[in-house]
């Protein structure tokens, strides 16, 4: 297990070294993609060597963050980077060769297994991009707009644009900071969340009209089926934070979304519940995790098998009413 | 015309008086209502007499931060306070015994008619809550938790919880501030902004099902029946903002939402722009008005021909492709 530093140790570390390669978790989110740009652009003002490893599974919305600090063939780096990369299981197919052979973990989930030699762990940030911000900050000064646009877009799609749970007042602050640092919070708005495809419209309407309750309502179960994808023409970027959806109407405790992956049998289930239900451990139950009013796993099972061993196990987790 | 008084100058006008009653515009939004709670309980706190005047289209959602302070019966005022009410067109009906006798306006609305005495106007604030913000800490150098709470509904409801583009930096720190200052963002963004109803949900797919594109997608108009609100059993608070629907489809430079309001001929119609389409100017053709990217107007015709009139004038306001 790694030792944890501070950000200004983490700064102190970077700022005596030089040849980074920074990686980003398996199915990039903008958190994860946003903190990789602004850390490597951050990391060439500062004079330094620094690169992206290529993530295969960079959504279009989020690779205008970080596809211009893509490593070039050839590059050797010294130094691997991994930010918002919880453990080696979410690391990129192609990363795997790195495992083993991190240097620095920079990370804001409190279920980080610490696996990289130094790891500087803020788990009261609500997006990691809160934390490169503060290590920028004490690296260079300053931030530059270029860094403060692709923070912007890691500290907003992280909180869904300020409105989830974890959004605390140093998110709302730092999201003030990198505005005024030359993030264009209308334009990048516009572009991550106030902007919807028709396909995204047409699949919205799809898994709204088929919620189900349980529960007395404390549970809501959206299904997202490859034949909805389709029939939508919907792509990633369309379903980006629909798993907030179910959890999102009223009395609802706990909204869980089943996506049905391209292999026949592969479910990613998505958890998003209230204070009074955690996410993290029910998503434990079935060898996932994450935060605990957001988390995640897997099952290699057909929907309608996933739903019904979810309801069995969510007897334990929600509270019943007089109970 | 009344006079402009600065921020520090409306502290020190409020200090010297007592006796206030405040004014909410008609069809109250979060902004209206959060800013007349907050005055009054900062107001209060100061250790003067102020009530709000009972505004009976006060809805739900929103009656939480502000029915503490409604008028007792017999309260004689000596001060009449209008808040987020650009002109008198916009007094709630039973506020029009005040017409000509406004002492001070606070707004931010850039097409304020002067018509107070005395107007702390500032249209670069996203939000009236962010003035109020500004006022109470000259008043009274701090905000008290109740404040907070009104102020961060006020802001967070006008900005789409920080997602419209008249969200500023200073509309983040001011929600920061408040944030410390004791409004739970958690509790209320789920409240105003997280939690949908059955009915919400349903009649927003039935919106989405409907929209209709115009101008090569330039233009998405959403439709609104009082049948729509019956089958669904959608209240006021059920389709509160969802004006900005229409326009955030892709591509969709106005988005028009026309809605059927109780009597049989009269429509109430919202217009969403982005920054090429000025929404204020196609609302004054229609005798409305409002904000460069929100605006709106009523028609007294049936739906189908408000479409019509509507998509007419348009073609004086939308850019032509290559045009």
């Amino acid at each position: 297990m790694g030792k944890r530093i501070t950000i200004a140790e983490t700064a102190d570390w970077l700022s005596a070294r030089d040849n980074f390669l920074i990686l980003t978790h398996r199915r990039p989110d903008g958190d994860t993609v946003g903190c990789a740009g602004a850390l490597a652009q951050g990391l060439r003002e500062a004079g330094k060597t620094a690169c992206v490893l290529f993530n295969p599974e960079t959504t279009p919305r989020y690779s205008r963050f970080v596809e211009e600090y893509w490593t070039l063939d050839g590059y050797e780096p010294e130094h691997v980077i991994t930010v918002d990369t919880a453990s080696y299981d979410l690391f990129p197919k192609n990363g795997d060769g790195y495992i083993g052979n991190i240097s620095l973990g920079i990370d804001h989930h409190p279920s980080n297994s610490l696996y990289a030699d130094l790891t500087c762990l803020d788990d009261t940030s609500a997006a990691c991009g809160e934390i490169i911000y503060e290590i920028l900050i004490a690296l260079n000064g300053s931030v530059s707009p270029r860094s403060a646009e692709c923070l912007y877009a890691a500290v907003s799609t992280d909180t869904g644009c300020f409105a989830f749970a974890n959004t605390t007042a140093k998110t709302l602050r730092t999201a003030a900071l990198l505005v005024e640092a030359g993030a264009s919070n209308r334009k990048l708005n516009r572009l991550l969340f106030r902007t919807k495809t028709r396909s995204r419209i047409r699949i919205e309407g799809m898994i709204n009209s088929g919620l189900e309750f349980y529960f007395d309502g404390a549970v809501a179960i959206a299904v997202i089926t490859r034949e909805m994808m389709e029939s939508t023409k919907a792509d990633e970027d369309d379903i980006d934070d629909i798993a907030s959806m179910p959890g999102s109407v009223k009395g609802v405790l706990a909204g869980i979304t089943i996506r049905e992956l391209t292999s026949t049998h592969d479910c990613k289930i998505s958890v998003r519940t209230s204070p009074q239900v955690d996410a993290h451990s029910i998503s434990e139950r079935f060898g996932g995790g994450g935060h605990p009013m957001a988390a995640g796993f897997t099952l290699d099972k057909p929907v309608e098998e996933v739903k019904e061993t979810i309801l069995e196990a969510l007897k334990d987790f929600i509270p019943v009413a007089g109970g």
